[in-house]
């Protein structure tokens, strides 16, 4: 589904402008997509929490994964009146929760909700900042999965095309504002 | 500046309702204010985020903390179409940062912002979700000055008297939604 919504030749221009390379970030070798200039654009940051939140009006919860994804999920879940969950690091829940461990390059991660994050038959939409291998994404969509909710889709300001992280996400309607 | 805003009484009914205890987090003898069932409500958190905005009209920029901060200040700046900016632990922004340091109850912590952030001049509001000893909301505080914006004000959800965190904000407007 990557290119639907309206506006979406104009975000994507948007989006090429504002969001910035830092080159051997993290690490030698890696260019890092930095949204920064992008958020500090008031204007260009409500268009892009607009774009994202096109087509799920009916969603009853947005899931942003923590840290980075909070900052697009939670304004996206405002713009559509809908609760908004945080999909944490393992251990920074205070209730009880679901865990969904996920391999990463060396070793793996854990991502947790609460138990009672999400009620069975709510319809629940995954809002991220980048897509990548698709790790978190596919776990946290495997958490929403267990607390018995149906997942309206995912949605990311940029995917990382090379990585392949759709092929992750299999039945599971991915949108991407800008795919490099 | 404690209970200005419309609808404040209503707010403030909001949020004991939603904001649920959980004892013996992080540590026994703690009880932690879990704002999670607030979040999870769409038209509760709505209402939230918009009264949080009120009076704060004219900010160019939205500055929070991660990570629950990020929670509240990124819908607040989408609701005034003012640009968001994350202030961020240590070594997790790409670019040069400023670094400001704050004390913990044993040893020490550290945000950062990026050196470009805040224009010389802007209006920046500061957002975060609970206003405990004040360190954090100090800290945030002196990097926007370090970048030559000028403070608005503050604004949280919850505030924790009994730890005087005003106290380390002199000259600086407080609202807290609610206080505890």
């Amino acid at each position: 589904m990557s290119g639907a919504g309206t506006g979406t030749a104009d975000i994507a221009e948007l989006l090429r402008a504002r969001i910035r390379d830092i080159p051997d970030y993290p690490q030698p070798g890696i260019v890092f997509k930095d949204i920064t200039p992008l958020l500090a654009d008031g204007p260009a940051f409500a268009a892009t929490v607009a774009e994202m939140a096109v087509g799920h009006a009916d969603v009853d919860k947005v899931a942003g994964i923590e840290a980075r994804g909070f900052i697009l999920a939670a304004p996206v879940a405002y713009a559509l009146n809908a609760g908004f969950v945080p999909v944490r690091k393992q251990g920074k829940l205070p209730a009880a929760t679901y865990a969904q461990s996920y391999a990463l390059e060396y070793g793996t991660a854990t991502l947790e909700v609460h138990t009672d994050a999400f009620a069975p038959g709510e319809r629940v939409l995954i809002v991220d900042d980048v897509l990548a291998t698709g790790g978190t994404a596919a776990a946290t969509a495997e958490l929403v999965r267990r607390c018995g909710a149906t997942l309206d889709g995912i949605v990311v300001l940029l995917e990382l095309d090379f990585l392949q992280g759709r092929a992750k996400l299999p039945e599971l309607p991915v949108r991407a504002l800008l795919t490099v």
